[in-house]
């Protein structure tokens, strides 16, 4: 497990290339009749469905890969265009809520892009039944985090279904934002060379919801990192505009976007296993639970693909911003075995670092 | 009923002012401790939802009523934002689908403002289990829907449910769109004077929705009028840029639209109830059913408060707009009873038209 509270050292000895010479994709992806859990958690088979069902149905310029924020011209403007819905379980959770994950989840997404969300639209579904008192205490959350996340809630819609055919309250947000000039953040713009940064420790937001909805008690409690990444973002483009690629490590982990990453630009990741930080904590529960906290969810953390020569400078004013202190370089960009992640291991070997399937843990946002 | 066939009035008589003296609202709204089917409804409990609860919640300046499409600025360009769900059942149903409507819901509360909707986002909540081939059905009566309208649907999502924590399939749009210059189109703007105009025979979609839910034949199969309204929009605004309000009365009806429109605004509506175009099948049903066409939704009609002098060229070019040939000149806007709809009935009577409850038919959008 890496010390969060080392120095970063921002030169990553470039590795010799590792024989992947006899690697295969996995297995085509099944033919699935029905739709699985796994189709809503963020890896192949949600990528699966996207490429095979909605896609070609809706193809169109500026559809953007599903899941990513678009990229839109309207009316003269650059804008971010992004939507999210939140399925959460248990609606509140050490550290935050369906509500807060509603906002800052579309927040980010919309940061991705190097654009400040400017407003939100918000559609709830909720179940008959369900108490008054908690959909308001989830609007409060709402609002309470588009203040904090500097966003304006400036439409929304609410539908009844029949007890039984929902869970509560489902919410989607739907947000937009202006992209400033001179940013042009997205996954193919990685390229070999590029530093890899992880803005702070991973893991802490899926073990809080497995812990709180499996009433699993690990020591101490660990609260969801739920935050809105605007404001760190910024603080990346006030040095350099020239960001390569953003992105938040949600549903499927770092593992999920550093693989959609490499396979978007078709370049090689290698990461330093021991430099990428997870809280003691967050380990624990994971050797327990046996998971991967590569593949754990993540709601306030980005990892973020600069030029080698910006890569100090940037990660020093990730650690100076609140939400940036236990930022990292964790790896690197190559040319070598593109579309694949590599791991070094502390004990000097190399795996795979592959897409997951789904999501080890449903309903997490 | 009225003979839609007949050629459209437009002077509406002045009528003499009604003696409402001593009516006032309707008993204060019920505290309801938790949600019922009626707070999704589109009536007087969906409304006490967003005043109560979401609007403290939520407020900032660009709120504009949530229900309503919000109008921004961003990057200087103005824009209309708006977000709808859909929890329809069945998915499918005689003239469309929970797909058609998902595109033409949003880019119908879009047009409501006079703006073309140029981009939408879509997110689904899928329950664990559906067919793929349903989802891939959805999907591309989606795509269909938004080629028709001239819409791009530019960024997704998919979260999936537990089995038993959903319908098959919810979905979310939003979607955004330039406001024309020189447009200003919001409830607050009806005046007394205004002639209201619907686009055509009101009741064809939540009775396609019932009669396919509950088995029931009429004699003759009742489609959905579900269309997209932004080409019958661009070519009233052809006419003159003046109109002032627009609406699409989905749930609620045309007497939920009009309602909501009379309280904004602070004025009173008349409406002569033997011009209001109801279809002999439509009005047969509800007959039967002991529902009220003016309470029943809608999905690909609007009604329009314009200014006296205008109407009679609006309302030519609509009636020569495929979507608007049934169009017909059904009251106006007065002085008198601010905040109220009156009818004046075929008999020479007159009755209060309320704001709904909640919906007479849940799950119609």
């Amino acid at each position: 497990m890496a010390d969060i509270t080392a120095p970063a050292q921002v030169s990553v000895p470039a590795p010799a290339a590792p024989d992947f010479s006899g690697w295969t994709c996995p297995a085509p992806l099944r033919d699935l009749p029905r739709i699985v859990m796994g189709h809503g958690g963020g890896g192949a088979l949600s990528a699966e469905l996207v490429e095979h069902v909605f896609a070609p149905a809706f193809a169109g310029p500026a559809l953007s890969g599903l899941g990513d924020s678009a990229h839109l011209e309207l009316g003269g403007a650059r804008m971010a265009f992004s939507t999210d819905s939140f399925v959460v379980r248990p609606l509140f959770f050490p550290g935050g809520s369906i509500g807060d994950l509603a906002v800052n989840g579309t927040v980010n997404d919309i940061a991705m892009s190097g654009a400040r969300a400017a407003y939100l639209s918000c559609g709830f579904i909720l179940e008959e039944g369900v108490s008054v008192e908690v959909v308001a205490r989830v609007a409060e959350a709402m609002g309470a985090a588009a203040r904090t996340a500097g966003v304006e809630i400036a439409t929304g819609d609410t539908k009844v279904v029949e007890s039984g055919h929902g869970d509560g309250i489902y919410v989607n947000t739907a947000g937009i934002g202006l992209i400033p000039d001179g940013v042009d953040i997205r996954p193919q713009r990685a390229v070999p060379g590029d530093v890899v940064i992880v803005s702070g420790p991973i893991g802490q937001h899926g073990v809080a919801i497995l812990s709180v909805r499996e009433g699993l008690e690990f020591g101490v409690e660990i609260q969801s990192d739920c935050a809105a990444l605007g404001g760190l973002v910024q603080t990346m483009l006030d040095v350099t505009r020239d960001v390569h690629v953003l992105r938040d490590p949600t549903r499927g982990g770092l593992a999920a976007s550093l693989n959609e990453i490499a396979a978007a630009a078709g370049v090689g990741v290698v990461l330093q296993e021991n430099r990428v930080p997870v809280p003691p904590e967050v380990a624990n529960a994971c050797a327990i639970l046996g998971l991967d906290p590569m593949y754990v969810a993540n709601e306030g953390k980005l990892v973020a693909f600069v030029p080698r020569g910006e890569a100090e400078a940037v990660l020093a004013a990730m650690r100076a911003h609140p939400l940036g202190a236990g930022a990292a370089v964790i790896g690197e960009c190559v040319e070598d075995h593109p579309g694949m992640v590599v791991a070094r291991t502390a004990l000097g070997g190399t795996r795979v670092v592959d897409l997951p399937l789904g999501e080890q843990l449903p309903r997490i946002c």
